[in-house]
């Protein structure tokens, strides 16, 4: 298993970890098989989107943060943070990218994003491939 | 890897593929395992859920579409269609079943969708298999 | 495949399932890999998140509840459930979770929940183990 730590800059705010992610498969040494990504956070998760336009990733945060999951004078949870958990659980905290001669498999336009929903931190991401692996060199 | 490709015909569809899934678990060998499936778009994702009244399929659209993530004047994206990338992030690009003697393993009322946001359009799903495989026949 | 059997007692609630997700993980050998976990059904669902202070699971349920996934007399679906629907396909039916030394590798806050979003009901949750095993003792 490759832990991956990633600075976050922002209260809420996507960041691309695709080349991060890449690497840890080379690390691994994963072939053929899946790369599973996992955020060990509440209040974080892992999502894939456009890598493109960065307009994306500010309206998706902008509808996330403002309209679905807005700070709320109901909640009760002490720290204050319980629209990060709410959003933590709408992203979900896995995710599984298939790899092919040693390259991740994605769409044209995605990325692979943490997605900080209350930031700025340190945060870990974790990757574990299960498949066939590069022969270990002598 | 296998890739399904999927036709879909409005701007949003749940479009059931339960059948060209289990067809391609067959094709990969599958005997009992989990199957994987990856949406390599990011205006459309994968989802399970009922498959006996399409009045949910239309409910589930009606409320993602109108409700939690309608167009809004402030998204920036210059193609206009953030609502398709939030929605997209909700419901996630990835899906794993469970396989057993061949079969797909759902619940009684479950069938696998895929969740066009921006369409129509011309889908792919992409679909590998971990486990034990049938052995090759002679 | 282990199934695991889970009572709920509300119509929405967050069902910490951790210690049955670890007991199902020693019974199926699991050493070193991924266990994968299943929801069969279409009104429940599984999530990770804070397992310390129980407001966060109430904060979580009262903002999908009242404003996510609100009733809506726009709604067809018979049973009168489209909201549960909607908040399963919201966090998703599957989750995968890394396995190290037999143990399930969580984030300091992290529990595994069943999401029941139309209970009070007897729901299932599916196990399933990939990667190398404890030998068998002779």
């Amino acid at each position: 298993m490759e832990r991956l730590s990633i600075r976050t800059n922002r209260s809420t705010e996507l960041v691309d970890i695709t080349g991060q992610v890449q690497e840890a498969v080379a690390r691994l040494g994963g072939l053929d098989g899946v790369v599973y990504l996992f955020c060990p956070h509440t209040t974080a998760g892992l999502t894939l989107n456009e890598n493109w336009d960065p307009d994306v990733q500010r309206d998706i945060l902008l509808t996330m943060d403002g309209h679905i999951a807005p700070p709320d004078p109901r909640h009760r949870h002490g720290e204050g943070n319980s629209p990060a958990h709410i959003k933590a659980t709408l992203v979900g905290a896995d995710a599984a990218i298939f790899v092919e001669d040693g390259h991740l498999q994605l769409g044209r336009w995605q990325g692979v994003y943490l997605a900080e929903f209350d930031g700025p931190r340190q945060r870990q991401v974790w990757v574990k491939f299960l498949g066939e692996k590069r022969p270990i060199q002598p």
